[in-house]
């Protein structure tokens, strides 16, 4: 099984994002040009034609979906898909007032254009509390069913919303009746934080798929994930260890 | 009306420099060399010519005036300015012991070189808490009756301070107060987080000042600015909302 | 008495790399390629030459060291040591089941290939709570007495840990037992945060060896030195001060 790291540009300089590109690519599966952002960067093509070159696919945010809808502008949502290449689509209701059916008759529809990334989770850390394990579970399978080819857990940048407690650890209550229905690699856990990739390293495996990872931080996730730092060392390398006292 | 993002600058390597700038500078209005960086910067004319090549105005953070000051070097202060070609000079007295009358006297005085940016607010958090709300409007007003541009609004660097609470959020007793004798656009507020860029463009709106952004914020900024994040979309596009469930 | 600062390189790209040390390599003593992640670094050789280059010694995570360490590969560690041409090896027990003697002894068998720099203090926060003022000094004392070049006091990357309080400050009470018997220039600080290099320039001095300083704060840790941050600027000017009011 083969795992999916997906980095989020909230907005790098071309030179910075290139250079990343060249470096790690590697260690990036998929990015993600968060929220709106990709309306405000002024080179938007060139970023593209680094991910193209590298063989490395991308979308954008869930929230640039829902500033489209919202507005009756789904048109020039699906015109700019086209336009830029963009490899998926992410569908999304974290901020705007759709509820979950109403979000995966959006996951049906768009399936006809790209492959759809459907979120599960609200930006209101809030409203997202309100979601029960079950609740996350059903909204999932939803989503699956829907056609959506993955499903991203919803923790906002602070790691600290969604599917993370207000401690920035991972709710194992929520992360349980998932994945007693439904499998791991169909899932896309935003973790933002250390704290979130070694909780479902550790809970899932190195092959957990993780999103929303800084662009400074995707070497630092490759050590977590092959037990090269402190937090996952012994975990991934005991069952190899001699005597070396 | 048009607004301005001051960018700070904390000691970002050369080439970083001008990638941001090559890459953000619809975004950038002012750019402060943080506190005493420029005494530290290598390559600092090599930064200046990028900005002004870009056509973006700088300064020296208000404590390297401070630093000067209080070692009776004024004159070598005024020789970095003109050395530079810096076009705006901060006053502040958010360290060494100068009060708000001895400091709107150096507001005054520095109006003959240049425009002059006065801070109000201390670094110090807990002297910044005896400030009243009161202190900060007559403050303020008393820069700009000596002449200042613009009177920006101390948070420091965490946000947490100043015209910040200590949980991150704006004091609204003080903005109230600002606000209710003083034009917003005769004010730059310190922002350097997501919490009070929110708080800020929520309260006054698109336009307002916001300084002390990070580089790596400048995009995010613009989008809060325009509704292309969560945090601020329904806000910005309600009024254009058609149906779309 | 001159000092060193020690950064940490977590993972960055190489250009971003090479940008920093061009533009701060007066401000860097040492490089540390954090924990593993040489091990998932693509031009690691291309680094090194930036390095070399510029006159700076560098070397590899003790958590690199223990992770070999605790599979019985150290002599693939001691080639790689070798074909790179690290300058120092860190010896660590922050993770792996090594006691302080142990270590010690790792320390002393080390020294045969390279100056040592040993480090104390582990990376689980409650495992390193329970180390009493006495034990850090006496732990220090003996890795010195194994001949390590300098002593490494682990804070890790939160700045909460180890030497640190909770609260992100010194621990007053295990640097002032340290200093009863061990001078400062034998130690290397960890001091990933602005709370902690305020707190160590504070106590020990301008001189203080500074280390996991991240490139984006080098320029801001000479500031603090010099005294041209708010932090440290009359501690630093006072005695020369004249009057200015």
């Amino acid at each position: 099984m083969s795992h999916t790291t997906m980095m989020i540009d909230p907005g790098l300089p071309t030179g910075q994002f290139t250079d990343v590109i060249s470096s790690h690519r590697d260690h990036v599966g998929l990015v993600k040009f968060g929220w709106g952002t990709a309306l405000v960067t002024r080179d938007l093509d060139r970023k593209i034609a680094v991910l193209r070159e590298a063989g490395i696919g991308f979308y954008f945010g869930g929230t640039l979906f829902e500033w489209y809808l919202v507005q009756g502008r789904l048109d020039d949502y699906l015109t700019l898909v086209d336009r830029t290449g963009a490899t998926h689509i992410e569908v999304s209701n974290g901020t705007i007032p759709l509820d979950q059916p109403g979000k995966a008759g959006w996951v049906r529809r768009m399936t006809r254009y790209r492959p759809v990334l459907a979120e599960v989770g609200y930006k209101d850390a809030e409203r997202s509390a309100t979601l029960s394990p079950a609740d996350w579970a059903g909204a999932i399978l939803e989503d699956l069913d829907a056609g959506a080819e993955l499903v991203i857990t919803e923790t906002r940048e602070s790691g600290r919303s969604g599917m993370a407690r207000p401690d920035g650890h991972l709710r194992d209550d929520v992360l349980d009746a998932v994945l007693a229905r439904v499998d791991a690699d169909r899932l896309l856990f935003e973790a933002p934080t250390k704290e979130l990739q070694v909780d479902l390293i550790r809970a899932i495996g190195v092959d957990v798929n993780l999103g929303n990872i800084a662009a400074a931080d995707l070497v630092a996730v490759e050590t977590l994930r092959r037990g090269l730092r402190g937090d996952t060392l012994l975990q991934m390398t005991l069952p190899r260890t001699v005597s070396f006292a």
